[in-house]
C-alpha cells in the first residue's frame, strides 16, 4: 500500500484550522490536525512545501518509521511548528491504520481502560458573582471538573475571561494582537477569594481547576499554591514558564496543591525533568503540538513511571480531529487524569463530523474505525483563512510579559 | 522612528536562502538571515504571514522589546522555525541600530576582543589519502584549524563527504531526500586511523576537528573520545543527539577529548544543562537558528561562566548575512573559540555584498556600520527558490537513524 | 581613537564621591562612579596609581577587552575596591561609546523594554507612628514601592533610621565610626507590627519592602519571612550575610516571602549559587560595585534564566553617575524589578548635572547620548573630601555584629 | 593597653613592599605585611586613610574583635585589597601578642607540630636542559620539593621563566605591564616532556611540582593531569581559574594527580566548595592576602576536615614579614603540606631582619618572641616606591587571557 495524496486544508469555520488529509492508493484516507493558533500558515507551509512531497509513495502502515523519518530526517528538531506538522501526519496515519483494521484507534492502543473520559470545562466571569453563575451552568451540564477564572478589580483584561458577558471565549483577534495588561499583585490578592466563593457556594464535590497562564514567578507561584490549599484544587495550571524545568522545584517545596503544565510543550525533552523529579502531577501536552499519538503516548508512558497523569490541553483552537485523537489516547492509557473540553462553534461542527461525544461530564471517542472524525471539504472551502493573532501581555510599566 | 516595511526575500543563488529586510521611515534598512535548510518556506511563511504584519509601526530601536514580543507573544515557543524567524528580525534590527549609530555591530557589543576570528574549514575525502590531500590544500589556504571527515570502507556514504571528488560539499539534494546508510561499527573501527594519518603526515601544529553527526550512542561516543586522545583533537562534534542533555554525562566521564555540540539547538534551554554541568567545551549555536544576536549573546555569556567557548556553526546554508552577524559576535565576546567557514558559491557572493573577509586563517566582520552585508534584490530575483532536501540516514537493517 | 586622559575627581558636595573622567584624543569624555562609602581613597588610589596610567593610549571603543585587561590583568581579582575601580572605567567607556554613537546608553543595550523604571524610596521613623507619617509622605510623592524601617523599643539605634526626626538619613559619620547596638530578639518581636500597621492603614496597593541588613541568622531569617507572609511584602532584603550562599537554602525552605540580596556583592561569583538554585528573587548588585555595565548586564542576564529580577542598590552614596548608568540598564533589561532611589543632597545635584529624572514613582535615564550625566569640575573642587565612616554594630554583650 | 600608632611604610628594597607597623602605649610594636603586587598603593591607602585612624585607642590584645571590626565594619567585604589590609593589621597584632607573651607566635597557635617546615623552590629554564641544570642546583641546596617550569618552543614568554639566564625571576615590570602571549596547545604538547626528563635524570626522590598559572580550561587541565600521572607529581597548581569552584569537578573526575590552588583567593568563601567537595589537595592561600593569621588558621582548620593540606604561596613579593607569619602557622597546624620559598633580594634582607631560617630543605620561624621579623625604617626610607606592573597575557589572536 502506498500514500498517493497528502493535502493541506486551511479553513476558518468559526476559527482557523489546518488539516492534513492523507490518501492511500486503496482510497483510504486519514485526517490530522496541524493547527497552531496564530502561526497556522507556517505549519501549513511546513507540511505542503516540505513534508507532503516526501510522503508520496511511502507505506502508510509504517507509522513509526515515518515519524522517525520526519523527526530525525528534518535534521532541525523540536518546536511547535515542526512537531505540529509531524503530529498531523502521525494522526492521519493512525486514522488510516484504524480504518484498515476496522477498529477505533483506542483499540489499537490497547483497548479501553475506562468507560469514559472525565472532561473539564471553563467557568469564567468578569467578577466572582458572574463566575459563580457560569459555574452553576457548567455543573448543570454535568461537568465533574470545572476550571474557574474571573476578572480582577483594577485590571482591564484577565486571561480566560470573555470581553462580553455570555460570548464564547476566544483569545485570538483579527488584524492585530491585542495588548493586555497584567499585575501579579492584584491577581494574587484577588484569586483566592474566587476559590473561597466557589467552595462556599458549591462545596467540594466538583473538581476545581485554575490556570495562571505563565504569569507568576516561581516564588509567587509557590505563594499562590500555599495560600489556596484549603480549597483543595484539582490543579493549578501553568503557574510559571517551564523552559527552565528546575523553576518548579521552588513551587514544589512550598505547597501540596497539585500542579499541571504542558500545553506549550512539544516533546518529551520539554518535560523530562519536570516528570523525573516529580515536579508536576499532570502533563498537559496534546496530540497536535506534541508530534501526534506516537510521541504523546510515549510521554504518557514515561509519566506513568512517576505517577504523573495526563490532562490534555483541549481548547477550541485544536480541531475536532485533535480532540478525537486525544480521546482515543485518554480512553486507552492507564494514567489518564482529565481532558479539557471547551466545545466548538456550530460552524466547526458542521465542517468536522465527529464520532466522539460528550455526555454528563464524560467524553468518549466513539466506535467508528480510525479516529472517527471526517471533514466536509466542500463546506470547509466556504470558510477561507482569516489572519488572527493571540494577545500579548505587558506589565503595567510596559515590560513584555507572558500572555 | 518606525518600521515601515518588512519583506521576505527567498532566492537560490547557488542554494536557497531566506532573507528578511526591514525598512524604517527614515529609509534605513536592515537584513536578517532566516534560512532553515530544507524547511525554508515554513520560516518564510512564519515571517511573512505572522510576523511582518506586526512589525510595521514598531520602533526599530527597541530590539529587546521586539525579541520578547515575538518570543513570548507567539505563545508557542522554541524550535527551529520559530527561532530562525525571530533570529532574522533580531539581526535586521541590530543592522539598523549599527547604521543609526554609525558603528559596526561589534562595537555595540563591547568592541573587538581580538584582532581576528580563527576559522576552520572542511577537509573531506572518499578515503584517507584523498582527505590528506584536501587537508594539505586547506593548510595552503592558511587555515589553522581543519575538520576532517572521510569515507569508511564498506559504507556507501559518509557524512560530510562529497559524492564527486573535488565537488563542493552540499548535503541537500533537489527533488527527494537522499537515503544514506550507516554502520557505527565500521566507523568506529576506521576513524581513528584517519586522525593517526593526519597527525603522522602533518604533525600537531594545526587544530584537528571531527564531526560524528549525532550517529553514536553515549557509550560509543565515550569510547571514540577515549580512543583518540593521543591525536589531541581540538574537538569531537555532535557525538550523540543532545535532546537528552544528560546523555553527555557518560561521555564526559570517560574522556578528556574536548566536546562540541549545538548546531541544531535553538535556545539556551536546549543547552543549559550541557553548559551548567560542564558537559561540553564548545557551544556551536549560530545566530540565525538561535534567535539572533540578542539571544545568542546571552548563550555565550552564560557559557563563559563555565569556561565553555563559542564555536559557531557556519556551513554555506546559513547566508552571508548570518555569517556577518556571527563574526561581529565572535570578535566581541570574551569566550570565542572558533568559527566554522566553508566559503560560498560564487553566485551567492554576487547577490550578497559583504564587508566581512577571510585572510590567512582568520576572518573579520569589517568596519561598515551595521552588519556590513547588503543584498542585490534585483539579482536575487533571478534565482528563484528550488526545493531541496537534506539527506536521511538508515542503519544497515533499515532502521531510521540520525543523519 | 585613543584615551589621552584618565583623571580621578574626589569631592564632597554633601557627601563623598569618587569620579573617574576619561578623555579621548577626539575630545569626547566619559564619566564613571567609583565611590565606595568609607573606603573612597583606596579606590581612588587603585585608579590613579595603578589603572589610569595603563588606560592612556588604549582604544576607548574596546570596552570588553579593557574590562578583561583590568580584571584578569590585575591578577588579584574580585572584591569591592577592585570591582569599583573597574566599574568606573567601564561606565566611562560606555558613556563615551554612547556619545560616539549619538545614542543614550540604553539604546546600545537593546533599547527600552518599558516606559519607565519603578523606584522605591525609604520611609523610616523612630517608632511606628513616625514611620506611618513618613510612608504617607512618600506615597504623596507618587512612590509605588516604599521600604519601611523603624526604631525598635529598647534599642538605641536601628539601621536606616535617622537620628533626628526629619533629617535625611546618612549612615556615615565624620571622624569616627558610630557603634550601634543590636538585639535580634527585640527586632523580631517588633518588626511584624510595623508591617501590620502599614497594611492596616494604607492597604495593599503599595509595594512594601524591608531591609534586615544582614543581622539575622538563617533560621531567624526563615522565621521572619514565614511570620510576615500575610503582609505580602515585595521583598525582605539582606536577611543574613551571603558569603555562604548556601545559607539561603534554609530560609527558602520555610517561606514564600520574596527575598532580595546583593548590595555588598561585587561579581557574578558572589551570587552564582544564590541565583542558580533560585534562592533569591531579586539581585541587588549595582553598577559601581559590580564592575560596571559590562559585568552587571551579565549578572542580570544570568539571573533572567532563573526568573530572578534586578533590584539595584541605589543609596545616595552611589553618585548620580552610577544612578544614571543603573537607569539605562534598568530600562533595557527584560528582567527589571525595581530601582532603589533615595534622592540626593542639593549640592550633589549642582555638581552633577543629570539627564535622568524622577516623576510620579518612576525614573528614566533621559535621552542624552551616553549616560547623560556631567560633572562641574570647578564646583566639585570647592567641596574637598571629608573622611567619614560607616557605623558598626555590636550585640548587647559587646560581640561585633553585622552593621 | 592601647594602640597609639599605626604607620604604613612603603619601600622598594629590590621590590615594592607595604608594611604596617602598630605601636602600643607600652612601646611594643608589631609588623604586618600588606603587599599586593602591582596594586600596592591602593592597600596602603586603605590602611592609612581608612583603617589606621580607627585603630588608635583600641586594645591590641583584642585581635579577634579587631578582625571582625575591620571585616564586618567595613560593610564592603572580601577581595584582595580589603583582605590584605586586614591581614596586615592581624599579623601586627599577633606580633605584639607574641612579644607581650615573650613567646614566638607558633607557641600561641598550639606549639610546634613538626621539627621544621618543608619548603619548595623554583627550578626554571628557557628550555629543558636549562631547567634540569637549575633543578640540580636546587637539589644541591637541599630542597626536597622543587617546582619546575620551562620555556615552550614557539612561545616568546612562559610563566615563571626569567628573561635572562641566571637572573632572579621577577614578573612585575617597571613602567608598563608586559604583554605576554600564550598558546595552550604548544604548552600541553611540551610540558609532559619536561616532567619525563626530570624523572629520567633525577628519579622520584624529590617532590616535583608544577604551576599552570590559570591558563587552561577545565578539560585541558583534566587532560594534563591525566597525561602526567606516571611522573607522580606532588601537585599541579592553578590549573584553571577558581572563581567557579565547580570547574574543578571536571578535572577531578579524570585524574589522580594532586591539585593545588589558592594564591589569588582571599577568604574561606573563595575555597569553601573546593574543599568541601574535596576538589583540591592543597590550599595555597597565604597570610597577607587571606586576612592574616586569624582567618588563614580558620581556613586551614576547615581544610583539615577534608584532608586538604596547606601549601602556602610564598614568592618574593610577599615580604619577609608574611613569610615569617606563614612559617609560624606552618609549624603549628596539624595539616601542613609544604611552603613555597623563593628567597629574597639582598637589599630586602637588609631592610627586614628575620629570625626565620632555611636549612637543608626545611624552614623554621625561629624562637624570637612575636613573628621574629623587624624592619629597619631608616634603611627602608632609602628605597622609595617604584611603580611596577604584573604582566598580562593574550592568546595568539589577541584575546585577553589569564596571566
Amino acid at each position: 500500500m502506498k500514500i498517493v495524496g497528502a493535502d493541506v486544508i486551511v479553513c476558518c469555520p468559526g476559527r482557523n484550522f489546518v488539516t492534513l488529509k492523507i490518501t492511500t492508493d486503496e482510497g483510504v484516507t486519514g485526517l490530522g490536525d496541524a493547527t497552531l493558533n496564530g502561526r497556522e500558515l507556517s505549519v501549513a507551509s511546513y507540511l505542503k512545501d516540505h513534508v507532503c512531497p516526501v510522503l508520496i509513495g511511502r507505506d502508510p502502515q509504517r507509522i513509526e518509521d515515518t515519524w522517525q523519518y520526519l523527526y530525525r530526517g528534518a535534521y532541525w528538531r523540536r518546536g511547535p511548528v515542526t512537531m505540529s506538522a509531524i503530529g498531523a501526519v502521525d494522526m492521519a496515519l493512525w486514522d488510516i491504520k484504524g480504518k484498515l483494521a476496522g477498529l477505533p484507534v483506542y483499540q489499537l492502543l490497547g483497548g479501553a481502560s475506562r468507560e469514559g473520559v472525565m472532561a473539564y470545562s471553563h467557568a469564567t466571569g468578569r467578577d466572582i458573582p458572574e463566575t459563580l453563575e457560569a459555574f452553576a451552568e457548567h455543573r448543570e451540564k454535568g461537568f465533574r471538573a470545572i476550571r474557574v477564572q474571573c476578572g480582577v478589580p483594577g485590571m482591564k483584561s484577565v486571561y480566560g475571561v470573555s470581553k462580553k458577558k455570555g460570548a464564547a471565549y476566544e483569545p485570538a483577534t483579527k488584524g492585530w494582537p491585542e495588548e493586555q495588561s497584567w499585575s501579579t499583585e492584584k491577581y494574587l490578592d484577588y484569586v483566592p477569594r474566587l476559590f473561597e466563593a466557589v467552595r462556599e457556594k458549591f462545596g467540594f464535590d466538583i473538581h476545581l481547576l485554575h490556570d495562571a497562564h505563565h504569569r507568576l514567578s516561581p516564588i509567587e507561584a509557590a505563594r499562590l499554591g500555599k495560600s489556596v490549599e484549603d480549597y483543595r484544587l484539582f490543579w493549578l495550571e501553568d503557574l510559571t514558564p517551564a523552559e527552565n524545568q528546575e523553576a518548579f522545584r521552588l513551587i514544589r517545596r512550598h505547597t501540596v496543591t497539585p500542579i499541571a503544565v504542558g500545553e506549550v510543550l512539544n516533546t518529551i525533552w520539554d518535560c523530562k525533568n519536570l516528570i523525573e523529579e516529580q515536579l508536576i502531577d499532570y502533563i498537559r501536552m496534546t496530540v497536535t503540538h506534541a508530534g501526534g499519538i506516537t510521541h504523546l503516548k510515549r510521554v504518557f508512558d514515561f509519566a506513568s513511571l512517576y505517577q504523573v497523569r495526563s490532562g490534555s490541553h483541549g481548547p477550541s483552537d485544536l480541531s475536532p480531529v485533535c480532540l478525537g485523537a486525544a480521546l482515543h489516547l485518554d480512553l486507552a492509557i492507564p494514567n489518564f487524569g482529565v481532558q479539557e473540553y471547551m466545545g466548538y462553534h456550530e460552524q466547526t461542527m458542521e465542517v468536522f463530523r465527529c464520532a466522539w461525544r460528550y455526555e454528563d461530564g464524560f467524553m468518549h471517542p466513539g466506535e467508528k474505525p480510525g479516529l472517527g472524525v471526517e471533514i466536509d471539504e466542500a463546506l470547509a472551502a466556504k470558510y477561507p483563512y482569516e489572519p488572527a493573532f493571540l494577545p500579548v501581555a505587558r506589565l503595567e510599566d510596559g515590560t513584555m510579559w507572558n500572555w
